[in-house]
């Protein structure tokens, strides 16, 4: 399991609201099921790296299909091999950390 | 005010944990009375853009002062003029689009 | 054509120097004869934005397989469809605002 | 010294070319005579982290003179203190090991 957040950005839509792409970000998780968390600045999700870039790339698609004609996609991936990570589990650690 | 998502990562440090970095950034917030939310994938940050700038210059030396000796930051600053922002209006936001 | 920048950082290796890992991303571009340019904080590369995402997750692999545990990715994908983009197309333009 | 890449985007201009505001970074960088490289997806600066983060702070600035109503400045900030690094070392670090 890793963690991605992803941001994604139409440009040139003219107007300073991205809601509308982020709403349609989330309906598109909810509909399948993947775990996510919205957040401020982007959308954190769950899942197999295998199953992460291949959502991304899908998600990457929404603006367009809202008729953006140019879309920034910004991700970063968090994979760790040593250690199950699931959302939240860095949250905890930290909070551990803290409490300790 | 604007939001700012940072992540500071020390590199060459032996381990794959970075959970006590993350704690210190929580510690060095929650002592000034910053607002501010932590994520999986960061911690978000609200306030004029002009702190927040000064807060991340801060933030970064946080590793070095544990002992490391490469510290990569990365952040993002969400700056709206036309709208007040705080933690939580986008994630608002988005609901009211979703139940609408 | 999009363009994406990818950076892709190995954690815990106990070494701060990551050139051994963007130097095996550049083998694995040059063997495959994808366009790229390699910048001071990134790799760029030029493609079709249903390839470019199959190569970030292949490059992704790369830390893992020389022993990696963790590592963490970061990639940002700008893909315009009101016009053809290229490596150095976006530097082009802005040396002709510069000039005029 | 450290490096630092930015990128600096307007957000509900109407526009999908950011060409213009480029240029204003690369002139501000130019005039002040700021050690600097620009990619396809950024900025890339050389300087002392203090001056960093302080260059990044007025960079951020430039859409807002220019009418933007919100702008989304990334940025990374990659500070090495066990050696000196200066805007080429790190593309010739990999190049070295691709020639070995």
């Amino acid at each position: 399991m890793a963690l991605m957040e992803i941001s994604i950005i139409p440009l040139g839509t003219g107007s300073t609201s991205l809601g509308r792409y982020v709403a349609e970000v989330k309906r598109y998780l909810e509909e399948r099921g993947i775990p996510h968390t919205l957040t401020d600045m982007g959308t954190i999700i769950e899942g197999e790296v295998e199953d992460l870039f291949r959502i991304a790339r899908e998600l990457h698609e929404i603006p367009f299909k809202a008729g953006a004609k140019r879309v920034y996609t910004a991700l970063k991936i968090d994979d760790r091999r040593d250690k199950e990570v699931h959302l939240g589990t860095k949250v905890e650690s930290v909070k551990r950390y803290l409490s300790s």
